[in-house]
């Protein structure tokens, strides 16, 4: 153990995978995805398959227990039914194994006897063997700089978010749509029933990791209170921390005990303790991706004041709306700048104020870039957001984010430095959906945080800024 | 005038049209977009075009002034520019014509004194000259049945919504989504700046309509706040009406009367006048559609306890959350039936409590087609909510509505006659938005209702409970 090397780092740098169980006939079994997304990420330590029905898979030998595996193994990926699984911990101790993920489910959480019986023998082997557990029912570890991962479209460059979820399926959504508009991953962890790695262990893991500046969880319920606790509060000293608590209701606690079987907490003790944390704390998988855009695209404003910029007035409205329910606002802008703008912009079908919807004038980027400079040199506002909303013309169709000045919005000396901040309203057509997709690749290629409406950025925009108003205080 | 007919019923049916100002040369200029429509409606009325440039279109004789039409002009679009506007209507009654609709912006929306001089001429020159206007800077007047509109795109078939918007833009977007899940139109009105015809004109129209049976409002401000509060009165006793109020913020007013130059007025004084007349408000377009899609889609459940079906344990978690946020209720399905479930259906990777987790029993429509047998037969639920969500599987890819029972769901012997809705959450990712819109397609077919995501489900179901529960008393 280095210096800096936390005790739990060797979960991430495994230098030798088995994949136990793996489905050897049917190519599309859940349990093949793993070897997919491992070959996917050229995976550089030794990979070694393991199923009793022997063979050959992808030209790579299937042996018929592990114990047959010529080699050490430093993790196992446990893909054998629960009946199998405290067996599996036996073995795996007597090939040197450090840790076992378990994606199997049917566990305590069935709520039945037996599964419970079996999660506690797991444990009771693993203790006795010296193996960590990861999961079960969880999908493990996605670390790109160790070229592991469970999806196998996941973003292969390394970045900066450490992700803990409790669900699998919920780890995916964040993933994917984070990695569409710009996020990239340190490690994330799918942390299943939790068996005996938990959130606590992972958010200490996460806190100290020097790749992760950024901490996501999306959380179930503490395993031990008492140890979260000090792991949140230390966690939130070190780094930002976005919280996604699942089963706040009572019908969610419920639907908690049914998933991962943990003991999901009280409303009110969640409440209490974010705010004296300083966590963000939100209600949707989107907005956990929200918060992660804002916090990490999107330089800081020093202000509350938006300049908006986009096509159309009654969207225009609804954006201001969004915006100032959120607390922040947006300002008229002085008649001499109006003024200066008017003269190379027409008025009819444009609305030059503030939001300033260029509905007929949209394209130009001289003259849009021209409107960016003299509104940006004006301190009454501290950032821009420019949106785009697909389907509110008269013909059917998106309307193109190379309508607003983006390449322009990129450029600070244009900007003054200001922060900038792309809406790009979602579609339920597929051609524009299309196109909504290309346009946030677009932004995000000019390095612009984008959001997907206009309450979740304003959203977005204010949890931020209250989160490091509060820090600084 | 027939006895039951309203006296603006005129607007709806005009046996010909005049477009006004009409581009020859550029096919894709916005004026075109009009006579796009109404040849794809296939208007039957006599169409006529004019331009001072003369020439033909599309095999049609375009004339250089209205004056030049060898017929009488029922209605007229005024596709001019502002400045002649108010000559425009000299013309339009010279030739016969009862109604203007103004396209054209550049009117009081722009602040400035030209516009408004010229918003006040026309105003002048209609009342002078008997003519009513509709505009100007709206979209006019959208009626299937008389096979007029001003999206190319709109459902050719009749409906009972009747919408009036101030945004042309917003109408659009409003039009587009809830046709595509489901809802028709009687009419829509996009009345823009609204001159002279305004909102309690249209509004005391739809609630004496006898096609129109729901009345949906996007407005940014009452021209005439006792008038309107009477016609709301009125129109509410008549029908469910859904408002969203554009403007109730303090940027949110000053962008309104840029857009249309009307009054926002004061939150406080709107949610006194919605509560007081048991109008269903709503702050953003699609929770427009999602209420009209609760209020026509679905039909009433007798209780707020809901059975939920679907697949991923994380998506269970966070709908059920949503669902008791809004005050539904999610029970926990008695032990004999879960036992009952349990005897066809693995524990492993389902899980079978409230919500029911099909994660790997999904598909069968036989054994879930049962499963929705027994928990309805049950008197503890009054509804279902079937969910689909795309992404959250270890491969990529959406996860089709087929998982979901659809057939026997639309069944009432299956179902016991209890409402059922589908949850279809939205994808960021191209092929999954297809396959969104494809599904969204197919749960209209079997007639059911569909929501995008979990908490606009919630809410959408719970307004109109609440709508239905103040109307009863």
């Amino acid at each position: 153990l280095s210096d800096n090397e936390h005790p739990l780092d060797f979960l991430f740098h495994p230098r030798s995978i088995a994949l136990v169980g793996i489905t050897t006939s049917n190519p599309t079994h859940w349990t093949r995805a793993f070897l997919e997304a491992l070959i996917e990420f050229q995976y550089d330590g030794a990979l070694y398959l393991v199923n009793p029905k022997g063979g050959e898979l992808l030209g790579k030998t299937v042996f018929r227990a592990l114990a047959e595996v010529p080699d050490r193994i430093d993790h196992v990926v446990g893909l054998v039914p629960a009946t199998a699984a405290p067996q599996l911990v036996v073995e795996a101790a007597a090939k040197g194994a450090r840790s076992i993920h378990f994606c199997t489910a049917g566990f305590s959480e069935t709520g039945e006897e037996e599964g419970i019986r079996l999660e506690q023998e797991v444990l009771r082997q693993a203790r006795l063997h010296n193996i960590r557990i990861i999961g079960p029912n969880g999908l493990g570890v996605y670390c790109p700089e160790a070229r592991i991962s469970f999806g196998v479209d996941f973003p292969k460059d390394t970045g900066t978010v450490g992700l803990i979820s409790q669900s699998g399926g919920n780890g995916n959504s964040i993933i994917r749509q984070a990695a569409l508009r710009g996020i990239r991953f340190s490690r994330a962890i799918s942390i299943g029933n939790a068996a005996d790695l938990d959130e606590s262990d992972f958010l200490d893991y996460l806190a100290q990791d020097s790749q992760t500046k950024v901490i996501a969880v999306y959380l179930e319920g503490a395993k031990n209170g008492r140890r979260f606790l000090d792991a949140l509060r230390l966690a939130s000293r070190e780094k930002p921390v976005v919280l996604l608590k699942g089963g706040l209701t009572e019908g969610g606690a419920r639907a908690v005990s049914g998933h991962t079987a943990a003991l999901a907490g009280t409303q009110v003790a969640w409440e209490a303790l974010v705010k004296q944390f300083n966590v963000i704390a939100v209600n949707a998988l989107e907005e956990v991706v929200d918060v992660l855009v804002a916090l990490q695209m999107m330089a800081a404003p020093s202000g509350r004041n938006v300049a908006l910029l986009g096509a159309g007035g009654g969207a225009s409205v609804l954006i201001t709306d969004a915006f100032e329910k959120h607390g922040l606002k947006v300002p008229t802008l002085p008649a001499e700048i109006v003024t200066k703008i008017r003269a190379y912009t027409p008025a009819a079908g444009n609305i030059l104020r503030n939001p300033i919807d260029y509905s007929q004038s949209m394209g130009n980027p001289k003259t849009m870039g021209d409107t960016v400079r003299l509104v940006s040199e004006w301190p009454g506002i501290d950032f821009w957001v420019g949106f785009v909303r697909p389907g509110q013309s008269t013909r059917p169709g998106g309307m193109s984010v190379h309508a607003l000045p983006i390449n322009e919005f990129a450029r600070g000396e244009i900007t003054m430095g200001k922060p900038v901040a792309i809406v790009q309203e979602m579609s339920l057509f597929p051609d524009d959906a299309k196109e909504v997709h290309e346009n946030i690749r677009q932004c995000v290629r000019a390095g612009l945080p984008v959001f997907m409406s206009f309450p979740s950025a304003a959203n977005a925009i204010d949890l931020v800024m209250k989160y490091r108003d509060a820090k600084a205080r």
